[in-house]
């Protein structure tokens, strides 16, 4: 879509210095933009391509304006003000309704006028398909599942029996949705699985990234609110509850009956344990893992960054005996203060 | 289905303090159960709803019997005993055999009496698929792969070439079991890959969660024993080799021939290094790195869980000169005691 | 494939000591190895299977040759002298070009010739799939993909719209190439998705394995380049830009932007901050966390390995005081130095 600058400056509510009629045909990184499009500076990372760029306007702070000699959109959070500008220039793409004819729909499934459904994609009985969805190729939607409308899937998702899931999902190739909750009872030396008989609820506006699972309820239901971001490979365990507008990074793991506070953000390839409670607004820092609750918002962290393996190998080596070191130090404390 | 409170107590072996008449249609949690249905209390944490369910019975300790106002069934391991009941309860759906019109299975693939195989199957040459199977929508099981009877995979199960499933087999989709060892030889900077020729045996029992994916071997096969339980998203490298009964938490990762003793309990998130054996027995706690073997059973863990990011960003600097500060302690302890 | 072993020392460049016409059928490990086939030996771990091995002949060391009975291939690095025999041995099987009538090919998608479609296949509007290529059963390849020749895709993989791959590339089933990076704006405790417009670029000879997840770039593309060789359940974020012939073992997980130099190796379950830049040669070994860029070629680690869970416990509570402990000391000894 084209826009000009002025009608771009009013959308995202930014100060245009530059030429309202300005043609802008799409978005482009700085060291890439050219004639014709847009960019945006939010990190002083990027200040030696900004003062570079060929961009035909870039969105900035105020305080970055005097770096930059093409036009500017100036805005208070110049990342949310180009990611205005980005959507705008990029609406969603229009889409043919209509159903592939290899796709398999059982005779009592119900799909909503305005849905696209692929090639091969299996839709089962009693499943539910809301207004203007579109069902990409090889996805697999189960008995008595409901999507909201405007939902995507865009290939080999599985979406298993009974969960319900909102309007405008995303969820990208190899999601799976509502896989049975790792419980079992030891008997003996053996595991005896327990029946999984909760669902898994998903709301609103949720966003699904490749090849993340979220396993249903064992009584009552896996719950993820409406507003919540998902990465990657993100594995969520039985009755978690994630609550709106979280966001979760990839490769990161939820324990079975974790709860997550509202606006909670969890870095990439950290770890959650069974039955942890995070307060609102809690950021955890990547690869960290949360062995107990949490009540209150503010930042945590964990693990030990790489340094040389030569100084870590040491290190690692102290540590083992870092009580016996501390207990040693009280000692020699002792008899020094005597 | 329907049993009444008696039946169910001889089935799990549990003292009755009820009418033994009272019919159970089904089980729910402790806040939410209510007439007709049956709970369970194995767990502390659960007291305050255990004073105030509305369930129709209650499976618990003897211990814990007064503080229940309803029906109880008295058991030494609640929790199992409740597994006995929801899966009395629960029993596995009988499905209708046949084969989905849209399922492609090469003409010499044998598939034994009793078995059901889904919308946009494919089956390949000389796979042989055990009675009563239920194959779901967009599996794919290639060539001479087989499967004994009573397997259920949910569905986009990828099962390769030549590998081989026990009875009874639980894979949920997208599992993938067969992938090629991640093996290669490094010539002058490149890397040549080392032909896989090994495969996978899974024994009778065995579960295995979302999108987990087991390799096959190198040159012998990867192996998991029977009774073995795997949860989402897990990584079983090439002639890795699990023992009975262990059980593997999500997001874990085996490296290359790691070698699991029986009823071992792996964390959730865990990694263990290639070629690392583990004891019988023996748990590792969630998040744990394994970098040697483990000679003994017992609990091991590793990490450093989460604390404020302020104190952590403090302690990690300290950290980085820990040998440093062992090395002067020991000297000026020399020093104090001269 | 039979060979001679007089061929095999030609082929691999290695010292024959035995009869050059001896029939060699296939490649074995040296524990079960018997006649006509060939083992290796390059690990003083197997030093104990070598002397009774009952292979026909052993590719080793000089130095480890007099450990040996059998006829013996000796090579400076005995395990890439066997990856070349193993590969001449097996080579890759041949098969039959067409096109499965399950397949969905969209009308101006171009297939080369000698390629394999199977069953359940969807190509979508533009695809171009190189010669000789294998796509197998229930991939989804979509709008303006382009492969190169050669390439296999071994079950339900997923390539995305635009994306473009080299020749030769093994992608292994549930691999997802080209799903949304995971990029939003906050806007007042709401996430803004901020359109995905990048691609992926996958050079010659990548391997890719089981569900690894590649995202697409936000504005520029994200880069693997020729040789990179990447095992199972890896998540590369966006705009990730991964040097040649670097290798990332299973489950490690890349965020957004990270760049890796050439022939790096990255160990199992590691993760890379954002913007991380890794020089040329760096390996990291396994489950460590990358927070900073580094600059210079080495072996680096971090984290924390298992002890005994009792032991761990006490470390660790010392550890969150491990900052004040420094402190203490520093006042001791400066008390002592008085």
């Amino acid at each position: 879509m084209t826009a000009t600058l002025g009608e771009i400056a009013a959308e995202i509510n930014a100060e245009l210095h530059g030429d309202p009629d300005c043609k802008i045909t799409n978005v482009a990184s700085l060291p890439r933009a050219g004639a014709g499009q847009l960019s945006f500076c939010a990190n002083k990372h990027y200040y030696s391509y900004l003062s570079q760029t060929e961009a035909a306007a870039v969105v900035l702070r105020a305080d970055d304006a005097a770096r930059c000699k093409t036009s500017r959109l100036v805005a208070a959070d110049p990342y949310l003000a180009y990611a205005k500008a980005a959507r705008m220039l990029n609406p969603q793409a229009n889409f043919q309704p209509g159903v592939h004819p290899t796709a398999v729909i059982e005779p009592d499934a119900r799909i909503a006028p305005g849905c696209f459904i692929g090639a091969q994609v299996y839709i089962g009985a009693q499943a539910r398909i809301g207004a203007c969805s579109w069902i990409g190729p090889g996805c697999v939607i189960e008995a008595r599942a409901r999507l909201g409308s405007h939902c995507r899937l865009l290939a080999n998702v599985t979406v298993l029996q009974d969960v319900s899931i909102g309007r405008r999902a995303l969820l990208h190739p190899g999601v799976v949705i509502g896989s049975d909750g790792y419980g079992m009872a030891n008997d003996g030396g053996r595991w005896l699985k327990i029946p999984q008989l909760g669902s898994v609820r998903v709301g609103d506006d949720v966003e699904l990234g490749a090849n993340t699972t979220i396993d249903r309820g064992t009584l009552d239901d896996t719950v993820i609110e409406a507003g919540v971001k998902i990465d990657n490979q993100v594995h969520i365990g039985h009755n978690a509850h994630v609550g709106e507008h979280t966001a979760i990074a990839g490769a990161a793991a939820l324990a079975g009956s974790v709860k997550l506070g509202k606006r909670c953000m969890i870095g990439g390839a950290c770890a959650i344990a069974g039955h942890v409670e995070l307060a609102d607004d809690v950021t955890i820092t990547g690869m960290s893992g949360v062995a107990g609750s949490i009540g209150q918002a503010g930042v945590y962290s964990g693990g030990i960054p790489v340094t040389e393996n030569r100084i870590w190998r040491k290190n690692i080596a102290r540590f083992r005996h870092l009580d016996e070191l501390v207990r040693k130090f009280a000692r020699l404390a002792g008899n020094v203060r005597q």
